[in-house]
């Protein structure tokens, strides 16, 4: 338990709090595992919960284009990235916030074990300590705020392309 | 002042904070006037404040493309949204959480009183009463994350024109 502990503090959601309220997160989340190759997240499913990556590591796989344009073809589907413990990594943090649909499947690339926290014990804990609440949702916001520059910026380059190709 | 705090309580971002609360924030804010025409705010700038539209209206605009892509051309702009103090407007609000580039220009479209927040004046408020720093954390994640959705769509749109494209 101080291992999960010592993960928890270091993700990037969970930094800064102190480790009464750490312990206080540990407490209202639940363990969980994953065989490899199993789905842990689908694009497009709700959900109202986040996984922090305690032992192995996941892929990150979004639909790049709308299936009913692709003629037929399954939509393209593109590897954003990889995810293991080593890099303290969390996904699914949105959910922490709103039950809203995921906007990438999270698939497992080896046998998992994570640590699921719910929306409402997370935020009925953020109540009983405002401070707690405030740390979280600063990072929170820290984490949506530099995936939205980035998703700013890759329109900015599909528009720059889609431009240039309607242009020859 | 009444009239402002009356303003500054129906923004998505105050919402929730009682009236000793809002009056907090109003005590950290300063008036600030723009006229017609004048920018209030621009792309690409770095910024550490967020504005709420107290009276008149504002455009905001986006270049859409690389203006190194356009050949002699400059960017192309595109007009998001209008914004006004009948909708409880404001804007920069990300500005509030972290000094960034501001992703956006906004004009004055009329003469404009605005109420302008600093972030270090902020997070001092929000350290000094965590419930409220929570409240406002917590609505400032909903707002970034329905943006983050939003822009996530149109990666997906722009991505499923330019594949249609490139097939011809």
């Amino acid at each position: 338990m101080e291992e999960t502990l010592t993960i928890l503090k270091n993700t990037p959601l969970f930094r800064d709090l102190t480790d009464l309220q750490a312990r206080k997160i540990l407490e209202i989340s639940r363990e969980i595992t994953f065989s490899r190759n199993e789905t842990i997240m689908e694009e497009g499913k709700t959900g109202d919960s986040m996984y922090i990556i305690i032992k192995g590591s996941v892929e990150v796989i979004r639909n790049l284009t709308l299936d009913e344009n692709d003629a037929g073809e399954k939509g393209k589907n593109k590897v954003l990235t990889k995810l293991s413990s080593e890099n303290h990594a969390l996904f699914g943090e949105i959910g922490l916030l709103e039950e809203s649909r995921r906007t990438a499947t999270v698939r497992a690339l080896t046998d998992c074990t994570l640590r699921e926290i719910k929306k409402g014990a997370f935020l009925a804990l953020a109540e009983s300590d405002h401070e707690l609440g405030y740390r979280v949702l600063t990072n929170l916001a820290h984490l949506v705020s530099s995936r939205l520059r980035k998703a700013d910026d890759d329109i900015v380059k599909l528009a720059t392309v889609l431009s240039m190709v309607l242009q020859e």
